[in-house]
């Protein structure tokens, strides 16, 4: 079996204007869809978020892709690896993954387990050693947000929606209007544990509004914060008091790992990180400062699903945890992230997802359904996922019609609030 | 698919009578093999080291084996943790990996594996991400040793021997019959890396075996001494100086983490073990002591070959590199060995190897051939081997009839130096 294409489709799909540190979410967010096809008429898909540099070196890989087996997994990642180690993420989200080598193999990695479980009429999680559990368990994302739903929808409000369409339109801006959210959407999805993104109001609102799901939701509901590592060390330790007995982890409240590693030693609340350890590289300083107890695996980071594999068998050696991050994404990440929570032992948290906040989708058959807060993997070979194109080619044009090029959730904000800054925004 | 069955055999085949810091090799070499059955028709081979722990352990797992598919990897290992994780390991060679579960489950994974790659039509090496090189490496590994082949044979000697023939029947104890030992094996079997064990006998004497390989052979040949843990700190260190200029690496000559990390801070020689790290719960302290620049993998002792895969990211991770130790062995782990040898990224240097010095065989076509010291892989499915049933009964028999359960050099050793004592040698 040899590869004999590879189409690189950068889209833009509409999303609600969602706060977090870095500032606002845009009316489009951008991904790139990856179709990789063979002689043997079986293609496979992948899908990363957006940027040039990635775009960019996607296109450049496709010369020596062509020709190579899909099997030879190892081979391709070192070839890319060796071309593109050195350039550089244009991400600009607060943070960034370093270099687009990852992130660009992470599409192709998923692109090519798609087509060999194809060819060999297999699930992808039977080809990272099989499925332990029947279903992968997603929890609630609420944001903080203004009014709106992202794309043409943006500066409306539809008063005719209900349930969770009505409150993903809602702006929630108060403990009030984020307990209003959770309940519709663990309404609408069934998930059983919830994240809040926080980093956006003064830490007492956000440790209220933690106050105020425990209330809602009692205990029996795991609760999550993340203020994306815009607090202090001193104010991560401060709110911790607070927040200990509510939370399942605290997620990257301080910056880097040394911050993250001190931040342990005053608090018994699991840390865990998607920011201050998101790379094989930066392991060996996050083992020997103990930076977190819980690292979010994220296969677009860490460079594919048997890269996620491999994180999780480090995990139970050096006695951390696993869960799971998430950007806005589609529904072929939404399946690589379910077959990698079926089949990564480590994994046993809810994992996160933005998908409750994006109304667009490639796949045929349009958005996939939560079946009670969890996603289920049949015996469908791949990852159970064929292109839309007719949709691709919608939210492509919606790429070359909105001007975005680049994330860039600082310039978003500074739209609303003009004076607004990423280094003035710090608690 | 469907596993039906699981058949234990345990073997005995002919063992020269090599020596080493543990004792001698008995006449005869214990090993278990395994054969999974399916009702796809396929059925898959493992091979293991022999000794009672695991050979009643393997006979326990079967009955949670059938009825599982033998995609389901990751389940079945977790259930042979679950299960056996407790249980000693009986095996007495100075030093042993801890427990019988990763022991057990490393033959069953490379039956499960043999059994995918035979169902979808490809070589194990392409579910471990497929070939990073076209042929594995082995190194020349000699012995000290009295006269005798082993078995039947054992006190004999064939005059009308030849070339490799002759000197494997032939006693080496000093530096000369080492020398001629070793220009034999790698005149008969191409290799062009070489691998003495030591411990044997005063480090001098092997030191000055190191010098004349290094003599005969030259610079071109990377030279390895395995004095398996008997020399002290102290010795380690003061012969470290001689054997510098000629040394690829400097396997376990003293005991434990901590005199080998010591050892580290002492000499440039880089160090190698399959003593003092041989799994992952011992990689934490390995990490943080740095007691190795090299770790001897064994898909054996650490879990089974994609647990091998995990461990060579893991060695890339943390800044050490990747080789590959061997106990006496036949045909069907010297297929995995090689299937590791082209897949694992990491896995760079020449693999060590026990397989000249056996001459018997359970798969079917007998011996396997070294082309100029390598392994190539093809295309075939599976590991590439079929039992041999009638060879596979008669080492049964073999089995049956030598008496040996448990390997156990220093017994051995002491039948014919009878005050000789594990403990008693030590430099």
């Amino acid at each position: 079996m040899k590869i004999t294409d590879m189409i690189v489709t950068p889209i833009a799909f509409t999303d609600p204007p969602l706060l977090n540190a870095a500032g606002l979410h845009a009316p489009y967010a951008l991904r790139i869809i990856i179709e990789i096809k063979t002689d043997a008429d079986i293609n496979g898909v992948g899908e990363i978020a957006g940027g040039s540099a990635v775009l960019a070196s996607l296109h450049q890989a496709k010369t020596f892709l062509l020709g190579m087996d899909p099997f030879e997994r190892n081979k391709i990642r070192l070839k890319i690896e060796e071309g593109f180690s050195a350039i550089k993420d244009t991400l600009n989200t607060g943070y960034a993954p370093k270099g687009v080598a990852n992130r660009m193999y992470s599409a192709i990695n998923v692109a090519l387990l798609d087509i060999v479980g194809k060819a060999i009429e297999r699930p992808v999680c039977d080809l990272l050693g099989g499925r332990v559990r029947e279903r992968a368990d997603f929890s609630a994302y609420l944001f903080y947000k203004y009014e709106g739903a992202g794309g043409p929808w943006d500066f409306g409000h539809n008063p005719e929606a209900h349930g969770w369409h009505k409150e993903k339109e809602a702006a929630a801006l108060d403990p009030e209007g984020v307990v209003a959210q959770a309940k519709a959407m663990c309404k609408e999805f069934g998930f059983k544990s919830i994240k809040l993104k926080g980093g956006v109001f003064e830490p007492q609102v956000e440790v209220d509004t933690i106050k105020a799901l425990h209330s809602a939701f009692g205990d029996k509901t795991p609760l999550r914060i993340d203020p994306n590592a815009i607090w202090s060390l001193e104010t991560s330790i401060k709110y911790a008091t607070q927040l200990e007995p509510y939370l399942e982890y605290y997620e990257d409240p301080c910056k880097g790992q040394e911050a993250m590693a001190k931040l342990g030693k005053s608090i018994t609340i699991p840390r865990a990180t998607n920011m201050c350890t998101t790379s094989f590289a930066e392991l060996p300083s996050a083992i020997a400062l103990g930076s977190e107890d819980i690292i979010l695996a994220d296969h677009h980071y860490w460079g594919g699903m048997e890269a996620v594999v491999q994180l999780g068998r480090i995990c139970s050696v050096f006695g951390r945890k696993l869960s799971m991050h998430s950007n806005s994404h589609l529904g072929i990440s939404l399946m690589a992230m379910a077959h990698l929570g079926c089949a990564v032992p480590e994994l046993k948290y809810a994992l996160d997802t933005h998908y409750p906040w994006q109304s667009d989708e490639v796949i045929k058959g349009g958005r996939i359904k939560f079946e009670d807060g969890s996603i289920y993997i049949s015996n469908e070979p791949g990852l159970g996922v064929e292109l839309d194109y007719q949709e691709l080619e919608r939210l492509h044009q919606n790429f070359l019609r909105c001007g975005i090029t680049e994330r860039n959730d600082e310039i978003e904000m500074q739209k609303v609030v003009p004076s607004w800054t990423f280094a003035a925004h710090n608690y």
